[in-house]
């Protein structure tokens, strides 16, 4: 429909096998015609799961199933449809879910609380469960390790490129391997940012160890990129741990063993993220805002995407305007403590601010040079204490404005 | 620069004078030039005054000079230019401020620490103060009691027509006028809504009653209008109350014979904000959002803002797309206490969701008619308590970000 973003990757990764995952989509035609919008992930029985979801006061049956499911930690398959986001349909709603669960749960031979659900579309419209459960025994008897890229393809919504991302950890010795997958383009701020991710491993790993782990990881991935500061109702994070890998066994996230698992876990799902934002809807440029001196991480991520999240930051970017001026209003509106007298501010690794005022001397130039770049450096140090964090953010283009005027979400 | 918002009103109301109030404009051409961007309004000596100002962080040497000054309550001057914003400029920036008090002070024969100032216009960069003290004399020469309309221009930066209120109110039988002016188009949201406001009245009232009407005034005035979510350094807003009525002695904002004055006063503000947002940046639409069933009133604000700042809604609204959808994701997103099940919408005075779905036998046409007008009303209930807000909001359209991309504010 759109463009493929120019901040797109290349190309899609390879993404080899994850033992213990199998994937195949089909087209439902509830909402597409002629791609794929139903995708079944088939899990080994033993994989363990965790997951992060939307703080959304209105979220989704699915949402709600897989909340209350990911505590008992255990998974057999996991079933996307990118038509429809069977968000504000009641109770209707709430059984198309375990209609689906429950379909796919006789394919895999599992439970239907074992199978999670996420879905992304238009919002309070009724899910045709029909097409869902109709489809599923098709695309199960094409289940293959291979089909990433198609997996990935079959999530997407307002998305311009399929977003996928892949590491080999060790863990004691042992190769394991991180996969995932993840849609979203508009909608997207945390808690979480507006999307769904879904990372496999290998990895042989107790289902609170699974949580924690994915848990941290989002909160310095996902949890730190924004478009447009709406939050979906559907966000679902979820990473599954089949346990194939022949590692020592680890009882805790904590675990010294898994130092590089931890570090790629992080890696594969900043990347995607990152991905996310480079596929935000009009997205010209991508910025990274790096935050300093803050009271707190915390109070560093929130000041990141309170100027991440500015409309007038964002159209002061996409017109190549080194407006730093928007960033002295957009950390003084955002009730974190700064301090306006020691607040600095460089872009592109330019010093502009300091003290209070435009560093003497100042000469635009070379600002101006970077501001007309794809890729927009933002370094703000607010001056009050040892809190960092770094934030992903694109800039707001006539593009955003199309896509949404002319997109039912 | 930019055409007239679609949304303005017919003309500039006729402002008759405010005993104790003379004005007069001119240019000093540190910006613009063939138009008038310094501001003098003279007071009478007696004068009281009361303001609210803006919450940032990174707040503006005036606002600092003003918020220090205003707890004595009294003032005789009002000082404001729109050539440059005098933020983000350290020590020179303050010396600015009070060189232009001092000046003012010296020709209307008070002290420099009556004189209240108010600046707008780009951030960070120095503002030349003997453009400002180099024409005070001369304006001074030109006061009238008359120049409403010239002041309400004077002070305006993107704005695409000048804004202006009147009323008249009865204190114990005696007439007493209330006058405004206003300024504001982007960088608009509470605390404050980005814009400076002042206000005139004859009315003879202690400064600690002149604080209160004016923040109480406030709360259910600019407090409850957006434009983009973005808060400025400069937000101002000042009541000024010469006491030449001849009314009864008041000593307290709560007296009973105040409540025609209460009422006209939040009139008259209601008026203004809702002017600014009827010039908002590119706005082609006009959004009232009435919340009810919220768990208190300032939650009922809050949820208004989340739907009002949302850019998926405003984008929405700007394609005439009843996308009810988006409304239900605003209110989810906005963290204060909701019942997605009990949460009910309509837009244009159809009912459109309610029971965690769509009303049965929902007709859109009457809706999507409704979304073609100039005028959109949303009504949502929460349905967790009692507390209600109206907020007022505009639509977010290409025209938002062709105007932040070309103005260095």
């Amino acid at each position: 429909m759109h463009a493929i973003s120019p901040l797109a990757p290349e190309a899609f990764p390879s993404l080899a096998p994850v033992a213990g995952v199998r994937l195949a989509a089909g087209c439902t035609g509830m909402r597409y015609q002629g791609r794929d919008d139903l995708l079944l992930a088939e899990l080994a029985p033993g994989t363990t799961i965790g997951g992060v979801f939307t703080q959304s006061r209105t979220c989704s049956p699915p949402v709600e199933w897989c909340r209350a499911r990911v505590r008992k930690g255990k998974a057999r398959a996991v079933v996307i449809n990118a038509g429809n986001a069977n968000t504000f349909t009641g109770r209707d709603g709430r059984r198309a879910v375990a209609a689906t669960a429950a379909a796919a749960a006789k394919l895999v031979g599992g439970k239907a609380d074992d199978v999670f659900i996420a879905s992304t579309g238009v919002i309070g419209v009724k899910l045709p469960v029909d097409k869902v459960t109709g489809l599923l025994p098709q695309i199960h008897g094409a289940l293959a390790a291979e089909a990433w890229g198609k997996a990935a393809r079959a999530i997407m919504t307002t998305d311009t490129f399929a977003k996928g991302a892949t590491a080999t950890a060790t863990i004691g010795g042992a190769k394991v391997r991180i996969n995932g997958i993840a849609k979203g383009s508009g909608m997207i701020a945390p808690d979480m940012a507006t999307m769904l991710a879904f990372v496999f491993t290998d990895a042989k790993l107790p289902a609170p160890a699974v949580q924690a782990l994915v848990r941290a990881a989002a909160s310095r991935s996902f949890n730190c990129i924004t478009v447009d500061g709406d939050t979906s109702t559907s966000d679902t994070l979820l990473l599954c741990a089949t346990g194939q890998a022949p590692h020592p066994r680890i009882a805790r996230a904590g675990d010294p063993r898994l130092a590089d698992f931890r570090a790629k876990l992080e890696a594969v799902m900043r990347d995607l993220a990152q991905q996310i934002v480079r596929d935000g809807e009009g997205a010209q440029k991508f910025v990274t805002i790096k935050v300093t001196g803050a009271a707190s991480a915390e109070a560093a991520r929130r000041i990141g995407l309170a100027i991440g999240n500015s409309p007038l930051v964002k159209t002061a970017i996409a017109a190549a305007d080194a407006n730093w001026g928007r960033v002295v209003m957009a950390v003084g509106k955002c009730g974190e403590k700064a301090d306006r007298d020691r607040l600095r501010i460089s872009i592109g690794g330019v010093k502009i601010a300091a003290k209070g005022e435009q560093v003497s001397g100042y000469d635009e130039a070379p600002v101006a040079s970077h501001m007309q770049g794809r890729d927009i450096l933002i370094e703000v140090d607010v001056g009050v204490g040892r809190g960092a964090a770094t934030v992903w953010t694109c800039d707001l283009t006539h593009g955003y404005i199309d896509i949404n005027g002319s997109y039912r979400s």
